[in-house]
């Protein structure tokens, strides 16, 4: 007689996490890399891809954009000819307040994946549950905006911990903000030791060369095994 | 025989706006008015409290601060000799992203409610939990900072349609921001037709007067009948 003993789900954290490593191999299995690239509102995660979806490598860049409601963002970045799909959450409970693994599943169906090297998920601005579920990602990517204030990484630590990525945007304000840059960054060190940075512009430019050379390197660092 | 028909709360949205009623007849028992304060991360609460907790008009203000982690905000208030009490919502599930009703109805022992006439709930920085769970508040006042951008009542119009008052902030950059106020000001109209909005700066003080003298006369405004 067969026996087996099966660990049963507990939450649904472990849901979630199970239904992210089946989108997770289907992303393998089509050879696209995924960044989920989290935020608080307004801190200029579309503007940002705006400035990185155009790939003069050759690196085919798709986004999943995900919005409570309207599709605002998806139709900025349409109109540089980047393929879209858009997620709204707001038939869950009063609008959810991040993707989760099932709602990103729900839209594999409509990815053009064999058409793209990298898939951006664009995630809802949020800086608290979206940290909590994986969405089947190779990595995670935040924007933190120096108009935000120096303490975000202390009272949003598990944000800035579980990415490998941290944007620091609208550094083009510095000169009118009283925002310690030195003091932002001692804070994320404090929160994840040694986290790669960069410190970018999506309005004036600076800085986003660096981040599209990242974003574009990314799938052959991945092949090269360096994340997985 | 003694027969009644009772429905049974459908949901935890239901069971939120039982507590919120509970913790609503304890604030009215004490005749304390009680604010949600809400907002993205960032956008100027705690700074914009700075500027108003001290009520020129003998209105006594206290403030119970609702963060992921930490007592940053409580700190800061604290140190204008303002009542202050701090709940962390890292217990829950990951970090809750919001207040409920029930974790504001744990805090009320803490709060010393004979000795102020207005609490200001200060809730966790987020465009969209917070809106869906009530916590036995009279009044909603949210926070849109200008460097959000002006597309954010499209993209968050729960938050935006239950206020009573958004305080525009940061307005002291507007010089350096593409962002067009007229076009923010007919988006919020659209979301929430007639709603009052300040523009104010927490940082330069502009428009914080009115702000003030809106929060200090809500007590009698709300002893008037004119929201209740």
């Amino acid at each position: 007689m067969h026996r087996a003993k099966v660990r049963v789900a507990e939450d649904v954290l472990d849901a979630n996490a199970t239904i992210a490593r089946a989108n997770r191999e289907d992303f393998d299995r089509e050879n696209v890399a995924v960044v989920n690239l989290m935020s608080a509102p307004g801190a200029g995660k579309t503007s940002l891809l705006e400035r990185a979806v155009e790939q003069p490598g050759g690196v085919r860049v798709g986004v999943l954009e995900g919005d409570v409601q309207g599709s605002l963002d998806a139709d900025r970045l349409a109109a540089l000819h980047t393929p879209v799909t858009q997620i709204n959450t707001d038939p869950g409970f009063g609008g959810e307040c991040h993707l989760d693994a099932n709602m990103v599943r729900a839209a594999i169906p409509a990815l053009p994946l064999a058409e793209v090297d990298l898939l951006v998920i664009e995630n809802v601005g949020n800086l608290v549950c979206p940290a909590e579920f994986r969405v089947g990602e190779d990595a995670r990517v935040m924007v933190s905006a120096v108009t935000e204030g120096e303490d975000k990484p202390l009272k949003y630590p598990l944000m800035f911990r579980t990415c490998e990525l941290v944007l620091v945007n609208k550094i083009d304000l510095l000169p009118h903000l009283d925002f310690d840059l030195d003091r932002f960054l001692a804070n994320l060190e404090a929160i994840n030791p040694g986290v790669d940075y960069l410190l970018v512009s999506a309005r004036s430019g600076e800085g986003t060369n660096a981040w599209r050379e990242w974003l574009g390197a990314l799938p052959d660092r991945l092949a090269a095994g360096a994340r997985r």
